[in-house]
């Protein structure tokens, strides 16, 4: 499927820590969207921009765990990390010609299991 | 798309607030994975009894924002209140025979942007 080729292959650039081939995947008028912070990047200059100045200790290893794709629309699951830091980003892509148009991205973050559910759940090893 | 249509469906009884009919479209090895808290919970009674179960306020919305599906699986983005309580669920589906047989669920919570790319993003008003 295409949608998935195309974003397995922003991953493996992004994995290369390789920002500017990655950014030659995003259409013209690209815009990356984070709901979470309420922050829009609009452009490959700035999107390339953005990950070459971000505060790494070292290079950005990126762990694909899943893309579902379909209909010009996908979304991977993707760890992130620079031997430090971690994360987890759930990323939306739309895609048009091959290229990436928009990208609303979501960064997860741990928290501790209510103890109002403790007897219906069990612990993920 | 059938994958679509069933997840559409399962958020269509979820709105209702009709637990038990949502849970009819689990399949019977239903599993249901919160990777952030590292909790798992098996099978349809114990995902209707969860959610009769959550303290909530009044009645749940959800808003569906958008269904990605494909080959078996299929991923949503939906906002999710009690008029009280707000959250954005994304939901990573897997489906077989037309029953869902896995939920891998993420809840985004919101975080302030970051003042070292203020230069690069414009805020989403």
């Amino acid at each position: 499927m295409r949608e998935r080729e195309i974003i397995a292959e922003f991953w493996r650039r992004m994995a290369a820590n390789d920002f500017a081939a990655a950014g030659a995947l995003l259409g013209p008028d690209f815009v990356l969207e984070w709901p979470q912070s309420r922050e829009r990047i609009r452009g490959a200059a700035r999107f390339i921009q953005m990950n070459a100045e971000y505060p790494a200790h070292g290079p950005w290893q990126f762990t694909v765990q899943r893309i579902v794709g379909g209909n010009g629309e996908g979304v991977s699951d993707v760890e992130v990390t620079d031997g430090v830091q971690k994360a987890r980003a759930i990323s939306f892509f739309t895609l048009s010609e091959g290229k990436i148009t928009r990208l609303v991205e979501y960064w997860p973050e741990p928290y501790d299991p209510p103890a109002n559910r403790a007897h219906l759940v069990e612990p993920i090893s």
